[in-house]
């Protein structure tokens, strides 16, 4: 059987996860869907919009998720295997700093927002100001499938089914592995980034209305816990030429040596580059990277924030 | 008035961080120390040794810190910056499972130890058996300063003052910066590896005896609260070149989100490459990274644990 092209709109959105979502449509292994432009925040920000639309962003209506397509044979036990094939991006974007939200959100109580505009066709780096150019890289924030679970759950976290995942490197080319719990598997696709560091730190990455283009697999008794994904080029070659600032949180808490780092790395790049620290924080959120350097050596851990000096130069 | 280079021997090691040591010697800012071969267990391991050294291991005698070394006009609120000039590797290093040590010290109750020849030009990668090679990379693991308070400290965790950073890109041509407590800083090296990955994940790295040569210089009142480091080179490419196999963990706790991460890698490993899951965990250790993808999607965050395809080419 010839393998078929499916388009789906982004009106077939959802705000919560439940397995008991009528499927949108049903396909085969080997099938791609072609999602039409999708939003993280259900149109509610523009290239027009202030700090001030963040203050009143309705959080009942962020992370919409479009599906589900149900995947002919797909059975509990198995791995759907998503391949990242494409993305259409609309050439804007926002970064925000939203109250209450984020890593150091007792640090920023108030609302920031960074409008971003990029050249669709990805050749040229997206500038802020000019303090700093983001390469960009786009990727969906939300890859997921169904949990066998009954009930309706928030798109907000990631789950072990995948969901809100936010990882930077799930991007063209990546194949990613997700485990299925329900027949049919139930997949959704949602939350369009142009480019995010590892963390992201400030609650928000480029955050950019896009279209995608996913192949759908299915992997027969992988029986995987979580997710898994296989990338076939290097992830930071695009943003590393030029080494790293890299700053470090140590102490007995993961999460607060993480925040440790962060803090470090705002104020480095405040006395660095003369820039707030909103503009740092939000800065760091789209490039910088927090990585786990020492897990062993009890009590204490370290986590280090990792800056490409590339985008200042 | 010019710079300096002085020798220290191994010899002057603690097993403590003390304020109290008496300075081996007083050195100025600018001057470069050469130190001998250092060994991260007071030379209780050697090339012939097996798994039963390890469950011998005397734990009183591992990580001595070589020094300390005083530097002129050091005080707190000044930073102490080292330049890692260079390494004397020894060729040949060690790999271990200690019982009751590293991320998965539950899952892993029984000793293990893998013995490593290399080649000292550290032009070509070391075997993991016909496995996999894993390119050579001197650091070392503790690079550190005394803390103000009063007494001893085990030199097996880090500190706010580094000590057992256990941070794998502190190698050759990166300058890392320790806040300075004390008056003379009060400086201390040791623990030299030749290969790990970020995290270190089951608790040891390639641990390679080897001399090292520093230079130390200070920066007056930079106020840090921890360390930072800058590297004025990409950090992976010797690694990176076929992208990487990646396992996630999800959750609400990092650590158990962590220890997932490597569960999933070690199950991935034995399944691609059938190895024993002691010497998949080992593997992770010395070259895969734990990275924190997302740790703002409340409640729960994803660890993923990056393994370099390259390794097994």
């Amino acid at each position: 059987m010839q393998s078929r092209c499916h388009t789906i709109h982004a009106h077939h959105e959802h705000l919560t996860w439940c397995r008991d979502h009528a499927p949108v449509m049903t396909v085969a292994p080997g099938d791609t869907l072609e999602y039409g432009e999708m939003d993280a925040v259900c149109g509610q920000l523009s290239r027009h919009s202030t700090a001030e639309d963040i203050a009143n962003l309705d959080f009942a209506r962020v992370n919409p998720i479009v599906g589900p397509v149900y995947v002919d044979g797909a059975e509990p036990g198995d791995a759907l295997k998503i391949t990242l094939l494409g993305f259409n991006p609309s050439g804007w974007g926002w970064t925000g700093i939203i109250p209450g939200f984020g890593l150091l959100a007792d640090d920023f109580p108030d609302p920031g927002l960074h409008i971003w505009t990029y050249d669709r066709s990805l050749g040229t780096p997206t500038a802020f100001s000019s303090i700093a150019k983001i390469p960009v890289r786009p990727f969906c924030g939300i890859v997921g499938v169904e949990q066998a679970a009954a009930g309706e759950f928030s798109t907000v976290p990631p789950y072990a089914t995948g969901g809100n995942l936010d990882t930077r490197d799930l991007t063209v080319g990546v194949e990613l592995y997700l485990p299925v719990q329900v027949p049919g598997a139930l997949f959704s696709l949602g939350d369009p980034h142009c480019a995010q560091g590892d963390g992201e730190v400030c609650g928000t990455a480029i955050e950019s209305p896009m279209g995608a283009t996913v192949k759908l697999d299915l992997v027969k008794g992988e029986n995987l816990r979580f997710p898994r994904f296989v990338t076939h080029e290097p992830v930071t070659r695009h943003i590393d030429s030029r080494g790293y600032e890299a700053t470090m949180g140590i102490g007995p808490d993961l999460m607060e040596a993480s925040r440790n780092a962060v803090r470090g790395m705002i104020d480095r790049l405040t006395r660095l580059h003369k820039m707030s620290a909103a503009d740092a924080y939000m800065l760091c959120s789209v490039a910088g990277d927090l990585r786990i350097s020492e897990i062993v050596d009890m009590p204490n851990v370290v986590v280090s924030f990792y800056m490409p000096r590339q985008i200042f130069e």
